[in-house]
């Protein structure tokens, strides 16, 4: 008899292999296991997530399931049990059993990912495993323009890194918010879509930052959608800077839903 | 001839061994003497800190100065070509040229601390290196009433850790504030003095945090004090949430001069 666990938990990805398991590297989902197999005394318990986050991404909202078995333990106390023996960079924020029909990838409706920018010249000490960095000039309005062509229902060929294995290559962008924060002199960037191919984010961060910076014509992206051609877009933003936020398994609420506007 | 250079600078303490040089250590004070090192050729430059931070502190405000030697360099070009050869855990942010009249230590009015604490029961992990840690219930007016009572001209032997060489432990304590930032479950102090002994915030905060947690009554302060006796006060809160955040070269302004209310 075995239990399914929902959990939502944050990490700093900055000192891990990223979220997958690999041999001799530490990883999210390897220190996870590792905690698991302590509290069942030797038991393998493999967790699935919502996404895999590359070496050196961070999560605010990331979700895992995975079947816990004997006895049920309360959400409750299966939170405070693992945070008790995660490593400080891994806090678990929510706990649910499940119906075992539930899966964190095919139940998913849509995820949010976030992604800070400095535009400083020296990035501030305190965010530089956090922030990706852009210290040239950059037109807000004209990123914001632009990034009204990823609203909707595309084949984002374009936008994915090699090394997918996923095919099917078409998404609905639902919602891409560009805002600056004057405090910080950064530009965050928020994306809600069906689901983000490999690189995707940090693909379209940079390009949205050569629009800013007039290395691209504002109305570049539906030719560049259109072409289904990688070769149309050279950059990727580095890794640090990118947050895994929030993961759906509800509809996606209206406020973020301006396809259907 | 020389010139000196007045520097104000940023750094995360966490992988530092603290600001003063050590043998085979990495430190503050070493890592900018390296680079100098570099800018001058080889010359062997020394600065003088503010104040020596502890393992693990922080700063947002600290202050250096040194003598650079040969062609007198404008400070905006100073600032960048340090900021090039800087590991990134270190950020210069502004600098002057100063009269030799100028030392960061005697020239001093007073200085600002900053400490932040979280409540939660596991710490958000984009803030474990940067923050204490107290999960345990407080009562935020207590601890604001009883610090008025550090406002004023005290010995503060009390709260001084054994190890600093200075004997006069008689300070002005300008301001002190604590205020709950609800939305991340932290307190924060700030406290602005005179000059500030060995561990003195830390061990004022863990003694504010056990008025507010009710073990020590609002008014054992005046008691505390007038004791002159380290033994009074046993708990030190950790390096990790603790800041410099500002020096005082001009008069503390009005609005921070609770003692003279």
């Amino acid at each position: 008899m075995t239990t399914r666990y929902k959990m939502t938990l944050a990490y700093d990805g900055h000192l891990f292999h990223g979220f997958q398991s690999q041999p001799n590297q530490r990883t999210v989902q390897g220190t996870i296991e590792a905690a698991l197999k302590k509290m069942t005394k030797g038991q393998d318990v493999s967790i699935e997530g919502s996404g895999r986050t590359d070496s050196g991404v961070h999560a605010l909202g990331q979700v895992i399931h995975f079947d816990y078995p004997g006895t049920r333990i309360p959400p409750e106390r299966m939170i405070r049990a693992l945070n008790s023996i995660m490593p400080l960079d891994i806090v678990f924020k929510k706990c649910e059993i499940v119906d075992e029909s539930f899966h964190v990838r095919y139940s998913a409706k849509g995820k949010w990912y976030r992604y800070h920018v400095s535009l400083d010249r020296f990035v501030d000490p305190f965010k530089r495993f956090y922030t990706g960095h852009y210290p040239y000039p950059v037109n807000l309005e004209k990123m914001q323009q632009a990034a009204t062509d990823l609203i909707g229902t595309h084949d984002f060929t374009s936008f994915a890194a090699s090394g997918g294995q996923i095919k099917n290559k078409v998404r609905t962008m639902y919602y891409v918010n560009i805002q600056k924060d004057e405090q910080g002199n950064e530009i965050v960037f928020d994306f809600i879509c069906s689901g983000f191919l490999y690189n995707m984010v940090r693909i379209l961060v940079a390009t949205l930052l050569e629009i800013g910076n007039g290395k691209r014509p504002v109305d570049d992206l539906p030719r560049v959608i259109a072409a289904k051609d990688r070769e149309q877009v050279r950059e990727t933003a580095q890794a640090n800077g990118l947050f895994l936020y929030h993961v759906f398994y509800e509809d996606i609420p209206k406020k973020y839903r301006l396809d259907k506007d």
